[in-house]
């Protein structure tokens, strides 16, 4: 898919115009929104933590997934807005497209071993490494309601003020994690997810991913157990936590059926998301059915320009 | 409402003579007490740092809330003293209102999903980001009796540092929590107010956060637990305790009762504090009523020139 | 009482000449112990750290004693070589009396909120604030014994090093704390006070705060459970086991005898102690009487110059 | 042995070319892979932290290895890549054999004496230490799924950066270790080291040394748990999850049988390996029966040029 | 005792030869070996940090030894190579003897007052303090195989690089010590002493400080609790451990038979030790009793030149 070089949106102050923003960030933003992927103020980002985050048992179900080379093979033919991964791909695998996908370097992460009641990510690279990978963004995850949320939230506000410093746009993964989140019924509650929304815009982050809510259920608190709402007002609620920071939503586990993958998409966008972040569900599928249902992304896309 | 650009008091000393302090510092100070607000040495604050610390639920009961642009339009119409939230809330809002409305720029917060027998408040920003954002003062959590209190102590302690370097006011919410205190008779009770306004004070704050002690219970330790005064000397204790750094007290939960609210205005000024920080009584209310509390909030203040 | 500034020892190279100092630790020691107080080598501090450490609680028995200025004005009027007290109380109430007496800057501090058993006193302020306020000292506490013995100690040599810097001597307020001390016998016992004097001497102290040895129990450890010994040899055992660092020899709670609070100071300084630091049995008591008492202390200092 | 200045490949781009190096590490990584040892883009490294990581004991079925002489004599006269220990051998024995064998600084290590369940190792040099000791390489120990793993993984994610800094490759010993690795089956299994491997690659390694996988047991997580598949696939898999990182297999244990550790070599060299590091494998064998074997190592590595 | 400046070996290069030293460390250690004590590259210490490790109760068998000085005049008569002491004891009384004696400045500490379960020794005092001092060595504990032996050989490392950076020779305490040690049979056994001998040499030490093996107890592991070999071999294994590590020999409590004193110090030089740290086997002696022990380990040092 050839990269679109046109913006689709009127205007780059579209989404851009509402905030106050350092020359260096205005920059990065723009690229991500208006340079490449969808290019009309939306963001279609291919991730790639899961090896470290899972372990390689994540590239089973498509085994040429574990070579780093497949990710950005389908991030450049595909047309992404970006690719997400950490320092370790980027240094071995981006020489051959460098330039023709820009990078969001996540900076943490941690493998799934130990259980995740005190969840916690440490940084194995740092905005400067970002800096001077040619990064476009940084990403980072933060484990909201975890027992050592101090440490979390604090090593976030010091990539935050890292990011300030270099002009450097941070996507943050909020993600409610840890004993505390399970007791409260669960890492994908629209309690959850409203708070993980909330915290990114506090904590100053330019883009959030979060996870579409689940149902409620009898251990969420108050006034989240009683509300009914349409889960479309749900997906929307979240979105509006999050007020000015962009929202993607994760792709998760691997949906056979593509059509529902689709539609998860409308329903996203519908709701004033600004985009995905679909990772299994792209590379986890041979590269031609990948790059059709990369298009068929695209074309919703297409029409929620921002 | 107009800002009020006369000062009120006869002279800027009123509150400021006694202290010996550095210029930037008295300059901040300056601005907050004589500068808006009631401009006559006494404080009207609104804070809104309720979305990381309780997360959205707190805005169920007024939707249009959950927008920070509302608060901002609050605290500008309302003519308030200054508003205070977190650095992300700066960040991406207050650029529509710079110079209209000073900046508290809260430093450190948590979400209240783990529970509190640990409390520890995390550093999101720093007073460097304070002065970046051409913040007045910046507020900072302190959770006395903690059993974590070693690194609330120190960690408040460097940020007392960078203040005096950069000139910069401290606004201490100096809030009693953790195991101890819940054994000792809970947060709220005279007990655990009067020993965090004098931690207030020994640590170096100008302006501190307090709340309306409540009655005595069982637990609550000696001299305490027999004390027997009126409740208006006990704010008045409360208040004396601080001695010197200002006092300001909180709203707590909405009260629908307005007069109540106002009641509650007038024992706090009665008592010596220097004002209120009141936020979910103020912008849990549609735009009209809000601002009309405001009004009566600020003929209160009004006759309490410092 | 006037401000002695004749010197009533012979020389002030009575205390001070047996030690190697920088020039600056010189000119402040010489200023605490032949510039102000006795001015006779001996010593005479008010300490003012007890709100912080115990509350306001500890104020009651005389509420004027909340206003630190009171403490101020006795320590002035009374003649005493230094006021002892924290960052906070220093910055604003010290403007009026500066130059009259001389501070020393208490750096760390704690509530008595959470239990002791694993008890650590954090920094509130450094060195370097000292300097910026025109202190002649810095007290800092040490828990010896404490389960956190080592964050306690390498702080404490990091406040040393500081010290060294600046030139600034180091008063220690070296405690016995913590479950292990407990199951010892507890922090009063002349093997716990003992080993205080021997940690502040070790760690590089010039002056050292400890509390009068109390009588041995069942739990204290060999050889001190079955040393016999009259108490006035233990005194003099904890002021040897110091070696040149002169002992200030605490208050603790204050006694409604007077005679028996001046027959404490004569058994101190017979043993060798260099003076005393009394605060809540000089400020709990009114001012005229807390002077009174004050020019008793005085001339007991007075036949003990150093 | 005579040490090899011929290189056997073809060119040195065949392992390197891949890779966008700075131009140190590409400097220090050619002297390695085709300046010493087998010079063909294979490497033979003789590791010696065992003394720290086991203790004496090692040393025990061949006393003469105590001396670390002995290993530096081992690995010049048997033509190695590359000698791997830490700072004090290296401070303390280089001397003689200065410029005859690359040395592979090891920075971090421990004792075995506290049981593995939250494994960490600390760092006992830094990368600067490597460079003033003229090293080619830093080796580092991460605890892959140690309840401490964010410690492990930050402390790397730092010595990568100095890595870059300084131009050093870092040669990583991926280590699965700690309580939640047991509960899975134990650090052998595929699961655990197909998991060691992409951590190294994701955390930015240039080399990791990895152990040879052991059968799947009942408490191994799923896919690897139902998985059918030849031993060979299995070594083949656990490289192919190290993509661009080249692999070092781990000798383990003294095997008397020199056949089966040949047949050991054979396995990996097939399996894609770059080479081994074998050390009791080696220097627990008399002088001559150690460079016999070494040599014979060499001549399946002559058949592996990379 | 007259100091020795002649040298008694043929050559500095005895001990010094084998080693690639810094300039300043090699200054440094021919001061220690040639220039003091029995200057033919033995060592003769006297210790003195008891009074921290263990209270002033290591005094109470001979009440003069409380006085530091007292020490400082046995080791200046008696010709000892240094004396090692911490920064508090040498500030406060080294200025008399200022270049007389050699110090070793002890860096780190604790009371014995917490058990020792996980033991650890924070730094009072850094290489630059010993420096100002004009030192000639620092020491350092390290408790190995403590719990927290990861802060432990960390913080040894960082000491380690100071030394590097000011030409400072590091004498290690190497001292099996905490829950694990006690385990397996005790911190005197020969497992722990000989482990600890090696991790002396593995993490830099220049001279390391160990006990006299005791004999093997059933919870010692394999291979040392099957070992059968003469005490004397043993000795000779711990040293032979250390490698270039010069040994030095703790003394332990008194023995007040002279004979078994003199017969340790035989024992140790024979099995090739450097020489002895003996501390209350020496001060707890009248001064004329501890002058005369002192010469008879002269005249047994004599015939030891390295």
């Amino acid at each position: 898919m050839k990269r679109k070089s046109q913006r689709e949106s009127g205007s780059p102050s579209g989404t851009l115009s509402a905030l106050s923003l350092a020359h260096g960030k205005r920059v990065r933003l723009w690229r991500l929104l208006y340079g490449h992927g969808p290019a009309n103020g939306t963001l279609m980002v291919l991730p790639l933590d899961q090896g470290l985050e899972h372990g390689p048992a994540d590239f089973f179900p498509h085994p040429p997934a574990v070579d780093p080379d497949y990710q950005f093979r389908l991030a450049t033919e595909g047309g992404y807005s970006a690719i997400a991964l950490g320092v370790g791909l980027a240094e071995k695998y981006m020489g051959a497209y460098a330039g023709r996908i820009p990078l969001v370097l996540k900076l943490n992460g941690k493998t799934n071993i130990p259980d995740d009641a005190e969840a916690v990510s440490p940084a194995l690279a740092s905005v400067e490494d970002a800096v001077r990978l040619g990064a476009d963004a940084v990403g980072y995850t933060v484990y909201v309601g975890s027992p050592r949320q101090d440490d979390e939230l604090r090593e976030a506000g010091r990539v935050r003020q890292e990011c300030e410093r270099f002009g450097m746009p941070l996507v943050l993964w909020s993600y409610p994690r840890g004993r505390a989140i399970d007791e409260r019924g669960g890492k994908g509650s629209l309690y959850a997810q409203d708070y993980a929304a909330r915290v990114a815009l506090e904590v100053g982050a330019d883009i959030v991913k979060l996870h579409e809510p689940t149902k409620a259920n009898a251990r969420v608190p108050e006034p989240y157990r009683s509300l009914r709402e349409p889960h479309e007002a749900s997906v929307r609620r979240v979105v509006r936590s999050a007020g000015r920071v962009m929202v993607l939503f994760s792709g998760g586990e691997k949906d056979d059926d593509e059509a529902r993958v689709l539609a998860r998409v409308r329903l996203y966008m519908n709701a004033g998301a600004t985009g995905v972040m679909f990772g299994r569900n792209m590379w986890l599928r041979p590269l031609d059915d990948a790059l059709a249902l990369t298009r068929r992304v695209h074309n919703i896309l297409a029409r929620h320009a921002r």
